[in-house]
């Protein structure tokens, strides 16, 4: 009796809220042997499947910066794993990687676009997906790109969230005050009290645009944005001189079929400021140098993070609803299977 | 009998679309004489005042780069004239001047930002107002601002407005491909047929999102937005990547009580692409540069600018309000006396 794979495709083209269960399909299927292999691929067994608020919008039929899912496509996703089977000379069996290998137990590929990974003293293999991956290199890149410098005020929003709570804690390392905007007293406690950030505010607070008024008394210089709708909005009204806007995410945004568009943007002419859209893969030849400085400061205590861990690849439709939904703290991620399996014998 | 000087103050806040009557009164009173002024002041004859869309917006109680209108303080606005008392060593009578010096016939002025003013060959003193004024000065910086290479593609709105008609030639200049948008049919002509845009587009045409369409096969890479509203919204999901959006004016929403934010701003994100506000005065110390540069193609031929004047200092309020209704092509003036009047003689 063959082993057998689980596969979670993308059925149908979502409009509005996602529906987990029209939207995705899941389908079992034999995992290929080693005669089922070509020369130069490998078999990946995956571990950990990251969750991202990005692929509600590669649902869409709409131009960006990746082509969106196509009807039946495998749902796209990145992973880390272990190779269990390579007809590939750069990888040998029992090489750990990471890699956008969809979401799957089991994975074929060329070898392409799969990094060998070696976690580095108190770094796991899911960092790859967290702190070293496309969350935390977004914060670490993003940031950059708004040109922080010290004394200055930063306000995140999503600041809980897998990025948020990087980026937070790197503007801190900058020299910044920093605002994390996040949507329960818990995570805005975890804020303060574990990351350090200089305060944290809840959005749903019925007074809460007063509180951001009186949090940000020299105005924001940097907004690191990953929420978009109203909270974009109150904060353009309080741009200092010359602020600059990163455009991260839009996750309030995702799901609405009408989507808010930010009516203080005028702001931006009356206080020379900017605001831009801000994508990881455009960094990529400079993706070691982050990994080294973020996985520096992780050994050093300075930088946090978070896993918030659903057991299960069956439970990903539904979590990544629970995603938009900002149940989870810190990174969210799925576990596929237990890391210490002896993977070997099972083939 | 003394000379009557005629002042327009700003008397009522409006909410919405302002009503010249109410917004604006118009009060005369004599003509400050030699006696009046002190040591170090200036009397100055207003040939033309310019009028801006900027004007609405200073009549806002907002937080903004200079601060709001008060309440029956004398309307601003820049005005080009000649000194006709002097008590600064710094400017003799027949000294022709630009300066911040109001919606009035004469005024007085301690000659702080008031400056001597010699056209050179083919421009004229209103030139001081439109092309080497502060609308001039703005395509040229916004221009700068967004970095237009070679080949690319630039679209413009309010093309047959000041800045828009500048901003559309400079840009020519550069090597871009250049498509403006523009109001009404003759205007579009006038693009074409004597400023050399490429494509001139009628936003009021039913097919006009097609149309924007169909002209921008390569895409957008830099958008010189002087309207907002509806054609920014349009002109996002046209963006290139690294597309940079120049952020000049808001004319179709200054008048709005609730101002319409761009719901496809997320296509920011998808296309790494750049909304910055821009506002002239941050390139104070460039202005000669500029004016220099200017001076060069206008007499070489390369800039051609249209001036559209309504007389009298009286009708100023209402002729803003045809500027926000889009009546003019080119600058819109008035024309507060001729200047080869013998203004001595008159005192």
């Amino acid at each position: 009796m063959s082993l057998q794979n689980t596969r979670i495709l993308f059925v149908k083209r979502p409009s509005g809220l996602f529906d987990p269960n029209e939207t995705f399909k899941i389908v079992k299927e034999p995992v290929p042997s080693q005669n089922d292999l070509s020369n130069g691929q490998i078999l990946v067994k995956n571990y950990y499947l990251s969750l991202d608020p990005a692929m509600r919008g590669i649902m869409n039929d709409v131009r960006s910066y990746t082509p969106p899912l196509a009807i039946n496509e495998l749902m796209r996703g990145n992973t880390v794993g272990e190779v269990v089977i390579s007809k590939n000379s750069k990888f040998k069996v029992g090489d750990k990687v990471e890699g956008l290998l969809g979401w799957q137990k089991y994975a074929v590929s060329d070898g392409k676009d799969v990094a060998k990974i070696v976690p580095p003293p108190k770094a796991s293999l899911r960092d790859y997906l967290g702190l070293f991956g496309i969350t935390g290199l977004t914060a670490y890149f993003g940031l950059l790109d708004g040109k922080v410098k010290v004394g200055e005020t930063v306000v995140v929003s999503g600041a809980a969230g897998a990025t948020g709570s990087v980026t937070g804690q790197i503007a801190k390392l900058k020299g910044a005050r920093v605002i994390g905007i996040a949507g329960t007293p818990e995570k805005c406690a975890w804020l303060v009290n574990e990351l350090g950030f200089d305060v944290a505010l809840n959005y749903r607070d019925p007074d809460f645009s007063k509180q951001l008024t009186k949090a940000t008394p020299n105005y924001i210089d940097v907004y690191f944005d990953n929420v978009g709708g109203d909270i974009l909005n109150l904060c353009l009204k309080r741009l200092a001189k010359y602020a600059r806007i990163v455009l991260c995410g839009a996750i309030s945004q995702y799901n609405e079929k009408l989507q808010k568009g930010p009516s203080n943007y005028v702001a931006l002419i009356a206080q020379s400021g900017r605001m831009e859209g801000f994508i990881v893969y455009n960094y990529k030849d400079r993706f070691q140098e982050a990994i080294s400085d973020l996985s520096k400061w992780l050994q050093q205590g300075k930088l946090k993070r978070r896993d918030y861990v659903v057991e299960g690849l069956e439970n990903a439709p539904q979590a990544l609803l629970r995603l938009f939904k900002g149940e989870n703290t810190g990174k969210m991620l799925i576990k596929i299977a237990d890391e210490d399996e002896n993977v070997k014998s099972k083939l």
